[in-house]
């Protein structure tokens, strides 16, 4: 009738869920809000654009010649769609193998968050800039932003796997599997962004293989 | 004294039970967001819009005049808002059939949220051009994007209702109906595409029906 | 050994809190996201409404003047604010009464929603009109969507009381003061509606009265 | 078999536990939202801005001048940012002490909300006028804006640390700490406020040292 193994008390455990579950819900909170203003970047072509005097009314073919020409827009919309998404399951797959919240982790997770809701302001110079003579500098922003977001989600795994707060029963295989594989999106963002300065096309297709090649990892590591 | 068939232990079924949840508390944050930012396409009509040389300060009949000009915002809007609405209490029908999380379950409806997450521009678009020659390619852009969001929501149904997600206590006959129902979305939406390039209004018109049908369909299936 | 009363099985109550939690979360979402876009309203004063040509450029004097002249949107700020989080303290107080939802209920919920979101738009056209000769129909218009709130609230209320929803152990008292206060909603916005055409000023006062009523209302009420 | 310490029953602890529950989550919608909306500051630089007639298509270096130039928008986007995650992670220390929720308490949360939610207004102010003569009222606002929320924060913790709302095992030590602390907000933030009229920078760096001490003195009780 006695439990030898030391199992957590209900109280005890209770405690531990519901730390992890908060910081978890106001971060499920910034990253749903982060991903949905993005569409704000998607701007409604207005009819002042056109000099009523002019051409009369605004025409079928001229509404739809304005909302192809925002295709730069659409693309940002994506790409950026797509990276937070596949960062919110990769803030998941971390999260799930924590079990205490240190201050550390606090602290790196807020600048964490802070570079997540950044996102949006890059993602809205690409797409006004991407197909003029400023794009470089453009692109330089969007992936310069995208090393500081690498920057912070290893800042978090470095916190995140120490032992006082990682869970007893978290996989060494999967631990391992994350220490090996986030040390590469900082030189890799910083590849980008040296690109940016020869030619933003190559530096903004970096960025987009880049989320490809970390929804890649994350489905596979899930499916196991 | 012995429970014979296989019932899950309480840490297995938790572990379940929570992957769906966080998907589905992410999910509802997404659609409450796009819900919302809906009204930020209603325009306070702005006092610079008359030059107070010709017409001197604003009455309150010209406020009311500028307020009724835009009565294709409210109808876009109310139209939007009850879109999402509907498509948020079918995906949590869906889930409701839903045990575990799978890769291709997480990324489809990853795919749909953005899908979601678009209503709000093509809404504005409508609000903006629906009084105008350009009214076709608004309605285009407006039935387009809900093909786009029926694909998506089919998409989400064919990986939720595989059996490695599927709980097995899910009432087989509510996942015919699913299945059976689904495929219709696609190409009504593809028929209100079609109908834009003709008269923009049977366009709108079919879209209205539509979430009209799927609030019908799914009013009653809750109810059993 | 057998427990003659029936009481529900963990799988039958799981399923039912779980539905009414589904909802309320959604409900919060929208409420928490209307709430904080009122903030949104609050503008800066721009530099170049001032030319620089004939002041220089702008000093301590000046951006405090048209930070004040902005008062009318500070006092909707507040005003909109402090209504939507008491009509979610009564959402919350009526749901806690509610243990299954119905799809009646699902529906009028939907509608109540769509009102709470609606309400940034009168605070907007409040803040810009209120000190114009224009307040007459800004301040019907402000009042009218709070008819349309109230409305919305008794039907709510209407459906969530209906027995197939209805907590069996929900105090007879509580559901009987809600029946009967709840009615007074709709005829007193309709009252600041009419006054609206005759002074703007009165009809927003008995709009600042009415939540200071349902504020009042509320909190005795969660004493007992 | 018996249990003779009064231990509460499952509805008891259940509806304790639900309201809590049911505030917090709402708050933390408001804080994630708030903290979120901060990026609408960050303004892409517009091509219109510059003549094109007189300078050809825009630039990479233009642009790369163009967001350099926005550098107060930047550091008064992370200042608010980070004071806003240490006002979240001081509000959830503080209701770890509560366990019942009084009318006044709800009433005391809401008003601190609507504080919390107004942070984006004097943001965008400061991130305008900064770098202009204007930068004394605009630090003024700033500073003014944190008298409010440490006022708010005050109220809170008073309603909050009463008999009717404590948890009866909150640590005595930690609710003395609570108690001592937060009365030096207002005063810290009102010496910030004066001495926007003598020169704005010290009035910035004094609220930017304030929220640091904040981040120090939450940090270690966490620990403990």
């Amino acid at each position: 009738m006695t439990t030898k193994p030391h199992i957590p008390t209900a109280a005890e455990s209770a405690s531990d869920e519901k730390q992890t579950g908060r910081v978890e819900a106001f971060s499920d909170g910034v990253f749903a809000i982060a991903i949905t203003l993005l569409v704000l970047e998607l701007k409604t072509p207005h009819i002042p654009a056109m000099p009523p005097a002019e051409h009369g009314p605004p025409t079928a073919a001229w509404l739809c010649e304005e909302l192809l020409k925002e295709w730069p827009s659409y693309i940002a919309f994506i790409t950026s769609f797509l990276s937070v998404l596949i960062m919110w399951m990769h803030h998941h797959a971390m999260f799930k193998l924590v079990k205490r919240v240190s201050p550390a982790l606090l602290l790196a997770n807020g600048v964490l968050l802070l570079a997540v809701s950044i996102v949006p302001f890059p993602t809205a110079v690409v797409a006004e800039y991407m197909t003029t003579p400023a794009a470089s500098t453009a692109a330089a922003l969007y992936s310069g932003a995208f090393v500081f977001v690498a920057l912070t989600f290893v800042a978090v795994l470095l916190t995140a796997l120490r032992p006082e707060c990682l869970a007893a029963d978290a996989d060494p295989k999967v631990v391992r599997t994350f220490r090996r594989t986030y040390w590469i999106g900082p030189p890799c963002y910083g590849l980008a962004l040296a690109a940016a300065a020869f030619n933003p096309w190559i530096s903004m297709a970096i960025c987009t293989a880049l989320w490809m090649l970390w929804a890649g990892m994350m489905l596979p590591r899930r499916k196991a």
